[in-house]
């Protein structure tokens, strides 16, 4: 093992490490970095390149999702979800977040020797009952066993396809000035949820997290007609990080109404003690909508009506092509600049 | 922990076990115990239902063959291969079994804390050229962290999709008595390989890995017009495992001939030593076809011709409907039953 720091002896100079860091899988600038100076240039591929939730691709004469994400939650039972709901809602999601309709799931499963079976069927039938829940096929799956002390009891990667309709293009390269923000509802439930069961930590108020599907929210939106430029659900690194992303990936800057944001008052009280900033709290329900201002009225109208987004708002706007810059207007203090964080605030948060 | 074998008071009763065992993810009997009991009801899926190295699914107007595997081989580099290079192989390979032509992967990276970047270069690169050698793209992706001895360097999972043309229908429920069944070469190289670099043992001829794309050699057998009824490539739990499978899910027995069955002189002696059935032993290039005998010339023909199946021979034949019995004649000795092994004889194989 060499030191830290020695990024010019480095033979993929990631920052100024050289191995991996807890940080670069929290969302934020160091698995930013990690994407773009090595996956990225590596892999080469243009639909990657592209940075949306899940990639675009043509297959035969159709255009499909295709996305991936490991699950690696702890604990693995939390108020308002557990790993195998969130392995479903996760990456059916992020199908959605194409405008796809998700269609068929894989499931790989890293299980650690010793592991009890009692705790792998309940996920497994949580995973069974999400799938159904947003009518989704587990159609493939596979298995490995690593040695006790290997692993961490169970490890979930779910992969996803669904066809893209036509006339559907969400991608954060579509966001131009002048596009409104709506928020699906309040955020930092996800990560508070977590990090109470951790911390055994009480609240007045029990605390769920928010993971739920939104797929039927995204056919809602879609079915108005609106030319929605791009969706992001808003899972590591919370509301500010998804932001900053897509500025950054857009080439555009935006302003935030920090006033517009819904929190529950426990969620916000929890993060005041806990020193957390709920808009870079994890959530796995919420989702922001870039859409042309014409359609802002519309899509949020019918945001409301569905079950999972009863509290949207209209959040913010994208101000001017810019360098990424993501800026949040208080009722009464200066503006801040939301940047993105290092990596997240709680580590394997999904 | 409950003591194992109460299987009586088990919420899902999987054998005589509680918790997972290593076998568990061996490809063998446990393995497929797990499947039909937890995974396969739970899930309900008719595609999986199959039972094929990849699930077809039809999205649209067209049928796509849909995979997913997580590779979790100790060590990482390996003679003739590395986790990255079986990621890439392992996946494309399981979508050439249905027929598909590979198009799109994706990977999800389950790291552990303090993995050297220098080593997560190289598997990536590997990766790459990997996928640019068999053609497919890896167009999506995901990166999750965790904490330093709770995972063990890096996990991959891969999922892949890939077209399946019009008239291809490539399932174990199409296996007939009278199918001739054809072995792509040599087998028991990979298990070996991996086994002499575990045990540090050195033979006099160095046995490296079949690790290899097997998606130009299906091309080649379906461009003769052959309809072939099965393919499957002979990992966890080698060609034994596969025919057995095979057998079971198509209600058929099976004859082999043992004597036609290649195996490099070096693995033939490395197993005697390391008290291995190389029958058994995994292998991650190899494939076992079953065709119409009207068929098998021109396959066999058409097979040897292809860089990876040069070896090719048709070592038995399905001999009647059954109970999956796999029969196995020697040259002089007695025919002896090939049964499913409860798990894999080496653990973390792939």
């Amino acid at each position: 093992m060499k030191a830290e720091g020695l990024s010019l002896s480095c033979p993929t100079p990631l920052g100024r490490h050289m191995t991996v860091q807890m940080a670069h899988g929290g969302g934020g600038r160091l698995m930013r970095e990690l994407i773009e100076r090595l996956f990225l240039p590596t892999f080469g591929s243009p639909a990657a390149a592209e940075r949306h939730d899940s990639a675009a691709v043509t297959l035969g004469d159709q255009r499909i999702a295709f996305t991936t994400d490991s699950y690696v939650v702890r604990p693995l039972f939390f108020p308002g979800g557990d790993i195998g709901k969130l392995a479903v809602y996760g990456t059916v999601n992020d199908l959605a977040m194409s405008g796809a309709k998700p269609a068929y799931l894989s499931a790989g499963f890293i299980l650690e020797e010793g592991l009890p079976f009692e705790t792998l069927t309940k996920i497994v039938r949580s995973m069974a009952d999400a799938a159904s829940d947003c009518g989704v096929e587990l159609v493939t799956g596979d298995t490995k066993v690593v040695d006790k002390g290997k692993g961490d009891e169970v490890f979930i990667n779910t992969a996803g396809i669904g066809l893209i309709p036509p006339g559907v293009h969400i991608r954060p390269s579509r966001v131009r000035p002048g596009d409104v923000i709506i928020l699906s509802g309040d955020v930092g439930r996800h990560g508070v949820a977590i990090l109470s069961v951790r911390e055994g930590l009480e609240f007045d108020t029990a605390i769920e997290s928010d993971c739920a599907s939104l797929s039927s929210l995204v056919q809602t939106i879609l079915a108005t007609g609106a030319d929605v430029h791009c969706l992001r659900d808003l899972t590591r690194g919370g509301l500010a990080s998804a932001l900053n992303e897509i500025a950054a990936d857009a080439g555009v800057d935006l302003e935030i109404d920090e006033a517009a944001i819904p929190v529950q008052p426990s969620v916000a009280g929890a993060c005041e003690i806990l020193g957390l900033d709920p808009l870079y709290v994890a959530n796995e329900g919420r989702l922001v909508a870039f859409v042309p201002r014409e359609y802002a009225d519309r899509v949020l109208a019918a945001m409301r009506g569905n079950a999972v987004a009863c509290d949207a708002a209209v959040i913010g706007r994208v101000t001017a092509t810019g360098s990424g810059r993501v800026v949040a207007r208080g009722p009464f203090g200066p503006a801040r600049l939301l940047d993105l964080l290092s990596g997240e605030q709680l580590p394997r948060i999904c």
